[in-house]
């Protein structure tokens, strides 16, 4: 996936004629094909413009400095934000988990077969029960457990070996609820997993519950973490099909497996860079 | 679909050995033939016991009284809940409209073509507006306003016209709430359609809510309506896929082509005997 | 879906740089404003180049002409083929059809409801069996049998009514071969639906076959066709879940509905100028 | 999953009236309670019947021998095949693998998680590749390579590993055709997994050819291997969505993902005797 002199330039901005023919002049200066360009606007008149541009410029490293310049005056005259990534500088990537394996196992191993183009350089949790399981990846598994049930010390010592050292931050049914003094310093995007249903059943033991109801399809959301824990911006959805023959633990176990699925996109598109976040909306381009 | 001199056994009871083998004895002494047999129990031991048999038996209308008989003989010996169904005689099915056309479309459509086997005796709306695209099916169409608003007098109306002259209420996106007086003297169950989202957005606008939060799926389910109006036992549930490119507008055309295909399947199904409720769940067979 | 003084360009050609430049700086000289942009380039370096573009452009009525203009010169110099289209003006379609209905009813009820926005200015068949379901539509029902066998005075019969007259023909399960003749005289594509399954089941009866192979889905394919009838390029494709119970007649009943949604959704994406043949595949923007 | 004192007991034959009524009858006699009975007959009249029965007898162990006698009894009467399964007594697996992993690993992890409740034995493989990544979860790797292109040689090793040591034998992406004195002599059903597309490609570099065809969804097959490879009765298939911005790599990658999936629950399946082969095709209850 990684290729040689190859970047991807994130912008948006608010909308209005010839942006479009601004930043692809400036490639085009510079001597940069553009390999796939994916914008979007939310109205056609006065909305708010997304782009993502992949494009192949030859001796990208050293012409990036200049190409930046570029960019940044193009940038300040549509008050843009950007940014710009070099593919063959890959993410990462810290993953959190308590107890259960199956979202972890399944990104360790998209990881090793190349799937997944991303760089695990830790993976942490509050229990040691999972070490064994990620010996053979050959990543590193920090046991940072929360002694007397002090939450605030472990999210001080979870901060130390996270801040500046990791790109993202990957919640892999990672049991505890990050405080908002945790996001707010942690200095990377955290991706959660949850469980979803239609409708949703909110609280305690929502498998069991959806069983109560007859639950058909059960499902799981990716999204960006925010202050509010469940209900951050959704990068990807998908759903398994269920019937009243399944038990509570069987609905678990479909569910764990649409988990995976829809976890491993998800952190697939943030690292190629696809997803802008827009409010509590994304944009995945 | 309909089978001459086949008919449908619903049973339902408290789980322990034996069961099965007595009705399938009454079924053999009466010369029936076991086409289809499904059968459900929700625990190994001290679980509820469903099932539903079809079977084969020529001469089915004469020897219906004797076998009743039969059956009655067991299902008070085993505490049994039981239905016989003669497959030759169509559920007489109300749908209820109110503005939308899609749902109400489809199953009038679906029951041309002969893939839903019921009779559809009358469409009722509280609008006028679908009476010329219901006039080439040649079905009754019913126009029964709220007249100043007043909901008792319409459903009191409503009532006359369904009460003991149907088998099966469909709320095609029947945009009225039902009252529990309705509910508990209507005299047939009662199937709706709701739209139905990962997590769910209760309340006003949630297309637009959705839209909002950036969800990748849209869903509807299909239930029946109890007295807690969109909390009934679950029959049919689906998805459909979206992305940040579709307007809140296409958010609506895309669900409504799954509560299409989502409501013509349950009320096949409820329409085949092939829905148990069991407390706010359902069983499907 | 239309919006005033909105149009789509289609552009192809050998990718090289710059590319994108060229094209939006002629929009931006005109004042228009890019409201989507999709691109696609076959390879990083020395592939096949696609775009398709949306713009709104205040009187674009008037400034069409010198639009064409400009982009004729950039055009040259790239090499490319390209396309103009106003989206204020509905694509005119003939739906071709047989016997079966499902196809033809899902199109002609979606261009009612406005969710597919073109003009059905004809349906052409060679069985008089559906003209009463075509009428409440107002659309006219051309009834041209195939007399004595004689199919090329069939297709000459064809010709005259369509040649000129529309901007697509769609086949909805129309159930004659069209030959390379027809094909090659009736100036405007042709979509066709087929059945598809994994795998394949070629020749008469498919669907008696993949019953008794076992398949556990059901498909369908829509395409362009060509010489080659069902070897043309692939537009959509779905396909609907079936078991073990399902009869060979309840086969066709479930592939008819995933028919007539993949019909619909190939049409609508034609319509929306969304899909750029390339070679024997699509690119879908 | 595996239930203390529980049975299932598979049977098929000529369908006619009290089959159901006899066996029941025999498990209520020796005090058995059914769990559950999934039935299916292909036709109302003169089919074949098929019926899959778990029940719960406690101190099934001792009272096994008496109830085999009895089940012997009915099954003469009525020309019945049938076959009893101890669900306490997991079935050995041996799974052949080439250079894949992902087929490999799935069921591994599977098992290990108790999703799968079965017992892999063995791994074989003509390679040494992937040892490795067998190490962890205890399982033999056989290295047992082609010499000397000598494939009748490997076989014959394979089959002193495998006769009489496993219940089924699992290719999970195993990359040589097995021969038809292979599958005659190994004792054991075989399970395949092979990519599938709508329409097939059949040949060389499928993935190839359906992206110059610009295929939409690409799946995966389940199914037993008969003589004919790739013709055996399908017990499961799955297909992903896929673009033309996808590689012909990505559509081996989102293959792959389906792949293990279906594989998955096609061994699930079988291993619950879910799965009858009924001629070319399967009945799975």
């Amino acid at each position: 996936m990684p290729q040689p002199d190859t970047a991807r330039l994130l912008i948006t901005c608010e909308d209005r004629p010839g942006i479009v023919a601004a930043v692809a002049g400036v490639l085009a200066d510079h001597g940069a094909n553009i390999v796939s360009l994916d914008q979007h606007s939310t109205d056609a008149a006065g909305g708010r413009f997304f782009q993502r541009t992949v494009f192949h410029l030859p001796g990208f490293a050293e012409a990036r400095p200049a190409l930046e310049r570029s960019i940044a005056t193009v940038a300040e005259r549509f008050g843009m934000e950007w940014s710009l990534h070099d593919t063959a500088v890959r993410k990462r990537v810290a993953i959190f988990v308590s107890k259960y394996d199956h979202c972890l196992m399944d990104l360790l191993w998209r990881t090793r077969r190349g799937e997944l183009d991303i760089e695990v350089t830790m993976v942490v949790s509050n229990h040691g029960d999972l070490a064994a399981d990620v010996r053979p990846f050959g990543v590193p598994f920090v046991h940072i457990p929360r002694e007397n049930g002090d939450k605030a010390l472990m999210e001080q010592r979870q901060l130390e070996r996270v801040q500046g050292n990791v790109d993202l931050v990957v919640l892999a049914r990672y049991m505890q609820i990050l405080s908002d003094d945790f996001l707010s310093r942690v200095g990377a995007p955290v991706i959660n997993i949850h469980h979803s249903f239609l409708p949703a059943f909110i609280g305690a033991n929502p498998h069991a519950r959806a069983k109560e109801r007859g639950v058909k399809l059960i499902g799981a959301t990716a999204h960006y973490a925010t202050a509010d824990l469940d209900e951050g911006p959704i990068i990807e959805q998908d759903v398994a099909r269920v019937t009243h023959s399944h038990s509570t633990a069987e609905l678990q176990s479909r569910g764990a497996d649409v988990e995976r699925l829809v976890l491993a996109r998800a952190v697939q598109w943030h690292c190629e860079d696809r997803v802008i976040v827009h409010g509590r909306s994304t944009v995945i381009l």
